[in-house]
């Protein structure tokens, strides 16, 4: 071993020890005839001093040192004069009596600071530089301990880890799969998978009963800001249970990470919310629970006065800000045009002041009077001083619209901090979507999701209002997971396939080997997938995932440390029977 | 839920309970007027009556439970009349009340027990179906308890659990890779690891300090009875750390698991030998050490007798056998043959019995007399009535012969016991290996271990002889694992590179980035991998490491259950700018 104590353990009560560190040269300062040396390693910054008076060649040869040096030092544990209490080692420092060179390192292209010069490119580049800075450092280990927590608490309620392959069947449905040629099977091919949905439903025929898996998941899809080509997902599934023992379990699972990572304790239950809530009151299917400005349908209220954006609409709703009346016409302004964007897609955006002497102002004073106002106000629930900010159209369109503008304000009026979690469950989800394009219905989690047993005689003839036992647990307008409770009867599942438009052939060829499984005794069994990147970039308090993640990939799919993918020899694409398309095809 | 207990926990202090219970029926039988039904799960085995006196209906449908078929079964716990000592449940039965068929079973294609009716390759088939086996849920069962405890010590110790890319960059050198095409890249395609090797070094370069990994690994190898296309390996790392301070920690490990999973404690430090011994006294470095019969060395003391397979012999050397003097001539006969299989590749074995009596007999008695044998009986420290074995020839091929022939005696003499574990560390690997075929170097491990440092001066003058600071951890005859101390220094690794013949610019292709890393203070570092799948098919007694894997694949690399490879739809060749190589190229 190079060292008796890392640079983040000595304290004062080790005052007088004779130790020795090794790391980094976080950086050197003369001061006098004095050279202060800061060491770093994962644990911490121990500060050295090398004295020109006592050792003369010691201290010259420290003020050489360049950042980034990896050194060893010996020397003995002092109090420091003046402490650094920013620090947990910043009470004492090593008066060094013997240093080593143990590597040079050349000037890096960045410091190693969080708050560093380098850009994004260039700290993916030399990625193993940027993950000496604290903050990637410190979201590493979080990711450690929520992984390690996770088994913890599902290990202690009776789950095993079971492996499921990362080398599977490719199936055309869903997300594009990526794909491995088969050198000693021509012509075929592995897929990389999007889930490990079909082998943990066939462990619950096997009578595992509670499996989870920190799995491994791939989508080869065009990448946005928040996407990796490879993800991990803390998969899980349960036997013999219904959909309130899936969300107790995970419900579960959840507070415990909260508990022993955040030391946030939640004492109360989550709240829940059926589907068709969470679009009436938020707009989304994901609500963003840690502030209130609930939509009010004002749809019959607003109608009949000559105001045709509102005598038209399909659906008119509103959300009352807090304490915004005395937004500016610079402000509405921006509002308006926030809605008006092509993501946003609202034509335009109705507003009323309620100042806090009760005068109202509007947008639409043409078409209405104060006191249809104030009855707006009141259905509303608005005080003195606050502001209506109210939308018009088509239901699905308005509600989604006016769902990003509850989203903006809350931003504006800081009511979304990253460090205050509400988590709720959205339950009832609908079973099928319809596609206007393709005139057929999708599953809306996917096949295998049981249908709500009440809603079971609809499947025929409402289909779009059946409901899914299905469930999705949000954080902060995030989702963070969710699951279902799954068909375990075969016929069932065979009108499922049937209503999804997939031919018998069809349904047996991809999915044929989990049917015949469930011929042999499935048991009725559920369960849930946690977004692991999401999850923790969320206990992190971070944007992205790709800062929870060791080696992420850019939006091209690239890793620009290792210049992967690459064109490939000849000799393997000869051996893997293949060959490239000219590139113009 | 649809239980209140499983069909593991019921016990006498249980009776008097109504219960519920759910799961399969594992068989059922009728005796007089009851029916009795034995109902499984992950847990146990729980039996079940039905009384046609006291429900006639109830006890008619339960006497038409097929096998395999899912129950739920309310009823209450009762004293048994005549009890199942040999279960742990055998005390109590179930008087059912209720009875529902959650779901039927067509008959499955073999019976569910230990000694099942099915082949190998029906199982595989219907690999859902042999997971309900006790014998494989029990290995998946000490599958994840040991990576369970693997996690525990590992974090307990500082280790940080970091995931390292799936899709990573194709580097030729090795075994095969399988590879990724790149839609978004076309013509270019990612490799799947086959370790995390540079990763994990990068990560040490990044200040990590201590990680490990139970990390998926991939080799497109052509398939013996004990290997699989993906596999798992236990990958750890430390910085700043010897040869001693990574023997120390991992076998502080393996000695977690054995007390934890198998509750066998190891008192002593395992044993070390280094592998210039482990060649000498049993042919093979990876000895095992359950019994004796080391190899004593006769070369000098056999020659210059007249017999010339000895006299022009390089090596000649034996095992004493004990007890086995008086084996017949049927069974030398037996041990000549197995020598000279052309696995083993020796030409004769010479064999000399030393009686009870202390008379000796010998294949070579032309040639020796009896005191000539005495000496070979007494530099071997033979007893009377013990069998000496002895081969000669080339030395390195009659090693390995003579290693092989021992591990035959072990085992005909019964002293290899699987639930009898040894393990020790071989150290002092070389560095290199030479190739006869290609006339070059090979790195006995990889490129990044490290020389022992005392045969540094050797490096260009004499490259055969120097040790590398590699070792590896054998347990009863098995690789469990190994690891190295690493190269830190660039220019030593440059030194390397050129004596494994790569130019520099090979070596900047495939290593630039781990290289161009190391020039920015690359701590001291060195690591181990251990064979997870291996590891757990020791702990359980298995033979071949497929029975540890949930789904493994066959001996083509096929999963047979979910017929994987497969081939493509054109439509997802052509997106990734593919195309087959006709099959005849």
């Amino acid at each position: 071993m190079y060292r008796t104590a890392t640079c983040g353990e000595l304290r004062l009560c080790d005052c007088g020890k004779e130790v020795t560190i090794a790391g980094w040269v976080q950086r050197s300062r003369k001061m006098g005839g004095m050279t202060f040396v800061d060491v770093r390693d994962r644990y911490g910054i121990t500060q050295v001093v090398f004295s020109h008076e006592i050792n003369a060649d010691l201290c010259d040869a420290a003020s050489k040192l360049g950042r980034e040096f990896v050194v060893q030092v010996t020397g003995k544990v002092e109090e420091r004069a003046s402490k650094n209490m920013n620090l947990p080692t910043g009470e004492i420092e090593i008066i060094a009596s013997e240093l080593k060179i143990l590597n040079k390192s050349d000037v890096p292209p960045f410091t190693i600071e969080d708050n560093t010069d380098g850009g994004d490119d260039l700290r993916m580049k030399f990625r193993y530089l940027d993950l000496r800075r604290p903050a990637p450092r410190a979201n590493l280990e979080l990711r450690h301990r929520m992984a390690f927590e996770i088994r913890r608490y599902l290990d202690a309620n009776g789950f095993l880890e079971i492996e499921t392959p990362i080398l599977v069947k490719s199936t055309p449905e869903g997300a594009r799969d990526f794909v491995v040629p088969s050198r000693m099977n021509p012509g075929e091919f592995y897929a990389l998978p999007q889930s490990p949905q079909i082998f943990k439903q066939l462990l619950m025929v096997s009578g595992f009963d509670r499996y989870f898996q920190l799995a491994k998941c791939f989508r080869d899809e065009d990448l946005r800001a928040d996407r990796q080509p490879e993800f991990t997902q803390v998969d899980c599934e349960m036997s013999f249970v219904e959909q309130e023992d899936v969300i107790n379990m995970f419900e579960g699972l959840v507070k415990h990470i909260f508990k022993y990572v955040k030391n946030i304790d939640f004492t109360e239950a989550f709240p829940r919310i059926t589907w068709a809530d969470a679009m009436k009151y938020y707009g989304s299917d994901k609500p963003d629970i840690r502030f209130g400005m609930k939509f009010v349908e004002l749809t019959d209220l607003v109608k009949g006065h000559g105001f045709a954006v509102m005598d038209d609409a399909e659906y008119t709703a509103g959300i009352c800000v807090p304490g915004c009346a005395g937004y500016t016409r610079k402000q509405t302004d921006e509002l308006t045009d926030f809605v008006k964007r092509p993501q946003i897609g609202a034509k335009g955006l109705v507003w009323v002041k309620i100042a806090e002497d009760g005068s109202i102002k509007s947008s639409v004073g043409k078409f209405f009077s104060d006191d249809d106002l104030k009855q707006w106000a009141q259905a509303m629930n608005a005080n003195p001083g606050d502001l209506l900010l109210i939308l018009s159209g088509a239901t699905a369109k308005t509600r989604k619209a006016l769902g990003e503008l509850r989203l903006e304000m809350g931003n504006r009026l800081g009511l979304r901090p990253k460090n205050q979690f509400a988590p709720l469950w959205v339950i009832d989800f609908p079973l099928f979507e319809w596609d206007e394009e393709t005139q057929r219905y999708y599953a809306m989690h996917h096949p295998f999701t049981a249908p709500n047993p009440e809603d079971i005689p609809l499947l025929h003839t409402d289909t779009g209002k059946v409901r899914a036992t299905a469930y999705d647990i949000v954080v902060n307008g995030t989702e963070l997971g969710g699951g279902s409770i799954r068909i375990h009867d075969s016929e069932l599942q065979d009108t499922m396939f049937e209503l999804l438009g997939f031919t018998p052939e069809k349904a047996q060829e991809q999915f044929g080997f989990l049917m015949n499984a469930f011929k042999y005794g499935a048991p009725p069994h559920g369960g849930l997938a946690l977004g692991f990147d999401r999850f923790v970039s969320m206990l992190a308090e971070l944007d992205s995932i790709r800062d929870t993640i060791a080696f992420p990939k850019n939006n091209s799919g690239r890793d620009v440390m290792n210049e992967s993918p690459s064109p490939l020899d000849p000799a393997q694409l000869d051996e893997l029977k293949l060959q490239l398309q000219p590139l113009d095809k």
